[in-house]
């Protein structure tokens, strides 16, 4: 069984890309990181799903992102925005894409694993630089250079590769997919500013991309809102 | 006055490299890692060094590499080899300096700094992937599609830059230049297996790196060597 290291951060997309790896018979090992968010709810739908979908390991990587700050995410002072607004938004963290799967990197050569699997989106998403298919395209580049692994390996097939099934695709239709492949969206959080028990604002960047990708997938929407969230 | 990101391990090159940094000008901001390494005395000895350079600010971010595992100076059951070994040792950490320049990349973001300077040397070197030219030239490209000052950066000099003033001159070179700049060694720690005083083991890769290197450049070697050391 071919294993596979899969990026679980609790949210609708990383669920249905955990899905996916699985029906594609890969053995799967999470990794989420606590990383100073404001929406720890997330962290709590991670477990969840790992322990639903019965990975091989779970592991949660303690990182101080809020040490650097610089984003309304990790950075109590600054607020989520609770309208649209222009260009890259302040919920942006810097290089957190870069981070986190530098860790699953280092995760996989520990395990001999060569799959990565990672739910970024370029279609219904907030902007982020680190989403775009370009940005994945040369972080594969580097991980090939960076590790002993990579160094060693003999062809194509032993070389990490980083799996974006979500990249290209609306939100409606990755709630589609989620949907034949069975997944149970209760268990996920996407909201920026989620309360401790896991409710939505509503409001937020992902939780308008969220709800209107339920409403265009013709898919109930699971997601319990706060009270007032419009 | 531009700023730069330096990665501040304790050991001999990140201090030249700093050294190098100041006299070019850059207002200094470091930054090292306590990443459940084996010898945290190199830890202190960042901290020491940041102290004596009077850097503009020195983050030491905690991330569990231990967590990760894989190798002899994460994984206390791995024993650090003490004679010369073939093909890349298992003192190489899976994915560090990808981690480590990752982070560098997000705290240069929030300081709105374009240079990263990184102490990495493919000459007098343990072999590890991570510090050849390739791999960091792989590391900039990638790096300038992850962030959002990447995204937005209107010419060349706004982009993020990864320095290596090291990558192609020998320990002893790296003496000599440090030597030059007034660097005082006796602040730094290299071994892999440095008691908690700092006290060197004089057997290990890095020891042998750094000793030959001092005799080389015929720079008295200022290391305080346990007993029993070779």
């Amino acid at each position: 069984m071919k294993k596979a290291v899969v990026l679980l951060s609790g949210g609708l997309d990383s669920v249905t890309t955990l899905a996916l790896a699985k029906s594609q018979g890969y053995e799967c090992y999470a990794v989420s990181f606590s990383y100073g968010q404001r929406h720890c709810a997330e962290l709590n739908a991670a477990k969840k799903i790992a322990d639903h979908y019965k990975v091989a390991e779970h592991k949660v990587i303690n990182i101080d992102l809020g040490e650097i700050g610089g984003s309304a995410l990790t950075d109590n002072s600054i607020d989520v925005p609770k309208e649209e607004t222009q260009g890259i938004p302040v919920t942006y963290v810097p290089a957190r894409n870069t981070i986190f799967l530098s860790f699953a990197l280092g995760y996989a050569e520990v395990l001999q694993a060569n799959d990565i699997f990672i739910g970024v989106n370029a279609v219904d998403y907030s902007g982020y630089p680190d989403c775009r298919p370009e940005f994945i395209q040369a972080f594969q580049k580097m991980a090939r250079l960076a590790t002993k692994a990579g160094v060693e390996a003999e062809d194509e097939a032993e070389q990490v590769t980083i799996h974006t099934p979500l990249i290209d695709i609306t939100k409606a239709q990755i709630i589609r997919m989620g949907t034949d492949l069975g997944v149970d969206y209760s268990l996920t959080v996407s909201c920026y500013d989620a309360d401790s028990q896991g409710r939505a604002c509503g409001k937020c960047d992902s939780c308008r991309l969220r709800r209107a990708g339920f409403g265009v997938a013709g898919v109930a929407d699971p997601t319990i809102y706060r009270q007032n969230s419009g």
